[in-house]
């Protein structure tokens, strides 16, 4: 029954079509959506709003959590419904339109952007859709998978439109934990002290009155496209592995770890999949997105508790989840992925934090964005959130790319999403270099030893030691620093081929 | 009275030489010793120090809080002691042999040192080496000018060696505010909640039974090496005030501003000192060093209290200052630098933090550190600590250096200290460039307009012009990159001339 859904009597008339909801939305505005990690996002409205550019100028700025399911950023992007996009995307058409200089798209730390319209350094948001799974008695919004920025557009918007998903179920009420800091310069202490801390509302409190309009809708998240692990992710996973348990002998870690931080994507999953077969126990997550290996580790009676900002699965692992959700819901938390991702409590709780890195280099410097140096791909997400504050800040890739046409490690990353400064430990299939403590040129010696591919990592040396004899703390031959990744634009390949690698494989 | 200073009786019996306390550090040993800015240090053992390698092998690991005065770093580089150096200097002759490869320099967020080695991922620190006004009754040491790391260094060392300096005045006792966090992932908050909160011990608690050693000195610190404003620091200090200015217009800060945070420096000072002529009041201070400005602004009425972790000071207000500390005290904190730095004491007051770059690029990227891109200059100091968590993220420069032959926007930075994700406005005193929700290539058009010198204006144009056609989120010319770098390492010139200058002076 609706009223299951929309319990705030008064509210029920505001039920309308998609088309009518969406009406509040203008040419020119700024709109807050729900969704995170294609995870929760408003799913009818925006696709009025690409029917509505058909017949009429409409461009928006859209700020959301993280990234949009249901192929929504693609929708809204081909109809040119979007001026600005902020501070996530991972849509090929989307990100072919970025890079065109159509649409600007703003990459932002996503702890930051609620910050920023909280100040008012950005926005304001004039209408925030947010899909719930229901309404309170007091106009309390619920939300459904994710929480993401949610919460402050509802807050901070004008106009409120919901979306009442009724595929999603209500059992979901409850997983969620609303805090919102106080404004500065007076705040208080975010009081997380532990992953299993609530601390705030299980719905987001805003006036009802702000309401405008509710859509119900029926269709599900999309499913994660996450891969299963495979044999580099397994080295990967095996060699991190490792390293903790160094840390759990050294006295440096207990047998519990400390929380565990894992980005969105195949190879972070992994690593954590791999943690089932660990002899760690009584694990924690403090993360922004729970995805399948959060799960498996709960099954395999690893994991005592998750906090996270969305949940993103994978299709088989969807439906099982919710509907077995009543039984996951009380060692989980989802939260405003202000909280999931503060400075503040990853630092408190001393994270370990695992993200991936598109490519890095011979220092530790972390390229996590731009193909090329110019091409963006999806945005710096979270990772720059965790990295700078964890207890370990972790990256990880697969060494080669493209059959070994593409080296991720490089001698200069084109573009630098998190500095020598805030990385501790980078891991590819073919070893861990731990970076604590060491000197740049100690890193470099490292990183070309144990993470580079052998395809490349003669080349490595080289230019490492012609660029040692020009001296520095950071040697560099500025004239050839890009020279891979200028033959990579220019060939398609950094000069490693299918058959050095056939080769270097039976050797 | 020596009594006076050393208050813990037993404690007495240790005076001695400045050999016989260095006798207790041995080659190949971790030390860790007082010292930030130039002010604080520990003066007596390491001349001792360098004084001992002339004779018999010795090699150490120091780690500081920041940079020493009194040519420390100098003596001891010269006598070949420093193996490692952490986590700051700012010493020619140290420089040298950092470029050589012949000290191995990790240059680390400030705020971070010390949660390294709680947390056993470096160290152990074998001796600490620290400067006090005095040792309390219960064997509690009270600092002097700074307290750095000092605190952490003394609780965490095998043996401690006391310098107590009879130059530095016993007033300076109150001023200090020493809070150690609680250990990880089971750590309370931070309890600093404004500038002026008091939250820990005058004095740092140790068992006294760890001092081995006490020297006496009388030696002053050295006098800060910053230059009085000039016309250029004093437009950027116009630009920057009239950026405030607009934002209390705007109603997004109050009159009295946020907290502020000032990097060392001449431009960073000349900025402070600009707020003299400002319409703002009751400002406070959250920052790492107090220079001359700050104790300019408490003179001149603006400043109501400034909270830092060293007093660093001209000679002529060294004398002043000192003299009168009773008078300041009241409005005065020093604390540890994990604490004067905490990310999340930054990101709760929400700070304005204004931090000098060495260049930055088109898209708003900063190198701090490293001229040309491999020669470290002095370090990232605690420049990352604001930058990523403050309000309002501020790098400042003159739009060129060396008369023209250099300037100081480039088309991409060889070396990133800040990324374009934590840097809000920069500011030369060509003009000020606020970047907040702008998309990279909005940044690029922007800083070549306002911030770049006119000399080397139409040349960036141009660059990011062919650049676009080439497509991209963050547009760039792999195979230009680099070209006034290079230009500059080979020539002394990134292509501008006096004659030029002149030019475009008289224009």
């Amino acid at each position: 029954m609706i009223t299951d859904r929309i319990r705030c009597a008064p509210l029920l008339e505001r039920i309308t079509s998609s088309d009518e909801a969406a009406s509040f939305i203008r040419d020119g505005m700024t709109v807050g959506m729900s969704g995170f990690t294609r995870a929760g996002e408003a799913k009818a409205v925006p696709l009025a709003l690409a029917e509505r550019a058909k017949r009429e100028p409409l461009k928006i700025t859209l700020i959301t959590g993280a990234s949009l399911g249901n192929d929504l950023d693609k929708t809204l992007s081909e109809a040119g419904v979007l001026s600005r996009r902020i501070p996530f995307q991972s849509d090929p058409a989307l990100r072919k339109a970025i890079n065109a200089g159509e649409v600007m798209f703003i990459d932002q730390h996503l702890s930051e952007t609620v910050e920023m319209l909280r100040s008012r350094q950005i926005g304001p948001v004039d209408v925030a859709v947010v899909e719930a799974v229901a309404i309170t008695e007091t106009g309390g919004i619920v939300p459904t998978t994710s929480v993401g920025n949610s919460a402050t557009f509802a807050i901070l918007a004008e106009k409120v439109i919901i979306e009442i998903n009724l595929a999603q179920p209500l059992a979901l009420e409850g997983l969620h934990d609303i805090y919102i800091p106080t404004r500065r310069p007076t705040r208080e202490p975010i009081p997380v002290m532990a992953p299993n801390d609530r601390v705030g509302t299980p719905f987001i409190p805003i006036d009802p009155s702000k309401i405008v309009a509710i859509v119900v809708t029926e269709k599900l998240d999309s499913a994660s496209t996450v891969l299963p692990p495979d044999n580099e992710t397994r080295s990967i996973a095996g060699h991190l592995t490792e390293f903790l348990r160094h840390e759990v002998d050294r006295g440096r870690l207990e047998k519990s770890l400390q929380p565990l931080q894992a980005g969105i994507g195949t190879i972070a999953n992994a690593v954590m999949h791999g943690l089932i077969d660990s002899p760690f126990e009584r694990l924690t997550m403090y993360s922004e997105v729970l995805q399948d290996s959060t799960f498996d580790l709960f099954d395999a009676g690893k994991l005592d508790f998750a906090s996270g900002s969305s949940i993103t699965l994978s299709k088989a692992r969807y439906r099982q989840v919710l509907d077995d959700i009543a039984r996951y819901k009380p060692r989980l938390i989802l939260r405003p992925q202000e909280i999931s991702n503060h400075p503040e409590v990853i630092r408190r709780l001393g994270l370990i934090a695992v993200n991936t890195a598109l490519e890095f280099d011979i220092y530790g410097n972390i390229n996590s964005t731009h193909v090329g140096g110019t091409h963006m791909m999806n945005g710096i997400g979270g990772s720059g959130d965790f990295a700078r504050n964890a207890h370990l800040s972790i990256f990880v890739t697969k060494s080669i790319a493209k059959n070994g046409a593409i080296s991720s490690v490089v001698p200069m990353v084109p573009h630098v999403d998190h500095t020598e400064h805030d990385v501790d430990i980078v891991v590819t299939e073919c070893g861990l270099a731990d970076l604590r403590g060491l000197a740049p040129r100690e890193r470099a010696r490292l990183i070309i030893e144990t993470c580079a591919h052998p395809l490349y990592r003669d080349r490595l040396a080289d230019y490492f030691a012609e660029a040692c004899r020009r001296g520095g703390q950071t040697p560099h031959l500025l004239e050839k620093a890009f020279a891979w990744h200028i033959a990579a634009r220019d060939t398609g390949s950094m000069g490693g081929t299918v058959t050095d690698l056939n080769e270097a494989r039976v050797a």
